[in-house]
């Protein structure tokens, strides 16, 4: 039976979402962009819809293909607004739900229409409200992680202590740091948060603690580590999904800066021919969800990202996207204090600095220690 | 300075993740597992912590290490059950978080302890209850879904209301309709759950309707559908997090049957060195999820799934664990009627046959083509 062909009220207002699709000719490539352009939105053989608006505007439209270099084809595809909505989680799976599922399409940029745009509030600190926070005006942050897990509270608000005495701006719960027995939430909380305001009374300086809130109760934890004063929070979209940062940035009543960690996402990326772009998904994507910073593992280090990689998240944070603040890159992952002067010149003052177990190798000292890092970074 | 050792209370419950490696000699495969185990715990470097608890009960332990092909290393690593607790969000970060940024470690399959599966409840009917839902003893269920996106919801009622009549088991929405201007969630279910309603008052028949609640109000989106008579909920944990799915699962005022959708998931198991398995993602992690039913695509579609990734997932469907019940594998994506009597031979009887755009091209006569949809299927 063929369906009719619809009467769709649509405002004509459409997005855009670049792909990167691989073929000996533009033909092929064509071909295969016509089918991502159906399998998006209307996921129904094309040949059983009547003539009308559903194949008119629903259905996504291949508004350009370019080969940019022998076999890769940047294709961009248009839908329209009213597809995706106002819903993050559907906005991602007019982009790139089913066709996560095809191993030679990757997802490589959104160029976002306005009435979408204005629907996403973003950062709600972004760089400069970050920067702001912190007290640090035009340097690199410094941010650094309490663990080991298996540490007590009092062994892991001992941590913070010395990493906020020491000038860390940014003290966050290590991703692994949930509610186990042995580090329960909320004492854990308690602790490092006193711990790091008796810090900033000693210094004079502003570091901020920000708990690990990834699980399935998100908001609970989040308004508990706010309540208890908490200044940021760490969370997971990969596990907790890109909407539950969205609506946790969105909370007008927890109003913390959030920093978001690549934990479960690694897979849509390490694939050159598939997944997700660094760029959109550590970039855009994240902003979207209103993350102020954004974690991702440093070239060079113990994962398998390019400089060229980082580089692009950079850039996705950055992107004019409406009126959506900028985010803060933040390169961790097996970090060595001894890198940083070249990563200052790879990534400029607006950057997070995440270095974890190398601020303890250093020697024994570790406020020492601390305060070695906020002056390597401070020499630019 | 290194780290105090720690005292870490563990009960010695520990549960285990099996990966597959890529290697020349075993010694290669066990130091790059040994990297393992320490990144999904206290990611922290091993020689700056003491001796004591956390390095003998916390970092992850390589069971074994077992050459299956050439390169290919099976390797089983337990974790203590505390470091995972009760929270799926943590039991994904633990056995896949930062792993998932390594391209060559793949999460094969989960062998979890009883402390830690008596923390989920799973799926609520499973099989079973799904059979007993919609009145089918022992032959393969039917589903379908409205679509395309862009029809008013006057005309998917009117869909489901054919396939109903028909005798599909269950119609749900297609995963794309999300609360588009043109079919509104409320009024969409409203209106399906009239039509099916109206066609099983005509057959005698127990059809059920599953309108999509993928969205980032979840679990409001979900009670409404309750409250309008929805017979069950689609969702892709993918785009909302398995643990919000899990959350929808226990809820007891709820309490219908939940299909998970693969959308955006894709990436996680399209490169075989990799990522998750389609046994452990579709299989294990949905039915920890509570899902009663895990759509994937079939092999011979438009996706890449083959068929012993398709044998897989009905085996991880289904394998014991502690007092989960199983759930349904529910294979699609562009399924062909005339494919039915061979997938009877690939899956038996305990599967959901979900077939979209072919139950129209067959003819003119919706009702006719669902009758014969599960003619096919009862011929075995």
């Amino acid at each position: 039976m063929t369906i009719p062909g619809g009467f769709v009220d649509v405002s004509g207002e459409r997005f855009t979402a670049i792909y990167e699709l691989h073929g000996d000719s533009e033909a092929e490539v064509r071909a295969r962009a016509r089918e991502v352009c159906v399998e998006e939105t209307i996921e129904f053989p094309l040949d059983l819809v009547a003539a009308g608006d559903i194949r008119d505007h629903v259905v996504g439209r291949v508004e350009s293909v370019r080969e940019r270099a022998p076999r890769r084809w940047e294709v961009a595809i248009s839908y329209a607004a009213e597809v995706a909505g106002a819903e993050l989680t559907q906005l991602v799976n007019v982009v790139y739900g089913n066709v996560s599922l095809m191993p030679d399409v990757r997802l490589t940029r959104l160029e976002l229409s306005p009435t979408l745009l204005a629907a996403y509030r973003g950062p709600r600190f972004g760089r400069r409200g970050l920067r702001e926070l912190v007290a640090a005006v035009n340097r690199p942050l410094l941010a650094t992680a309490v663990k080991p897990m298996g540490l007590s509270c009092r062994e892991l608000a001992q941590l913070a202590y010395h990493f906020a005495l020491g000038g860390i701006d940014v003290v966050k719960d290590d991703h692994g740091l949930a509610d186990q027995p042995f580090a329960p939430f909320r004492e854990r909380v308690e602790r490092c948060v006193e711990a790091v305001a008796r810090a900033n009374q000693e210094t004079g300086g502003r570091s901020i603690y920000m708990p690990n809130v990834t699980a399935g109760n998100l908001l609970a934890r989040a308004r508990l580590a706010k309540e208890l004063g908490a200044g940021g929070l760490l969370v997971a979209p990969g596990l907790v999904g890109l909407d539950a940062v969205r609506r946790l940035a969105d909370d007008d009543a927890i109003a913390l800066p959030i920093i978001s960690h690549p934990a479960f996402q690694g897979a849509f990326v390490t694939h050159p021919e598939s997944g997700l772009s660094h760029y959109v998904l550590f970039g855009q994507l994240a902003r979207l969800a209103g993350a102020d910073a954004t974690v991702y593992p440093n070239y060079g280090g113990r994962f398998s990202f390019s400089r060229d990689a980082c580089r692009a998240i950079v850039a996705g944070t950055a992107v004019p996207m409406g009126g959506l603040r900028p985010s803060f890159p933040a390169p961790g992952g097996g970090m060595q204090l001894k890198r940083i002067p070249e990563m200052l010149l790879t990534y400029g003052r607006d950057v997070i600095f995440l270095i974890g177990g190398d601020l303890h190798r250093r020697g024994p000292d570790l406020v020492d220690n601390a305060r070695f890092f906020r002056q390597l970074a401070e020499e630019m």
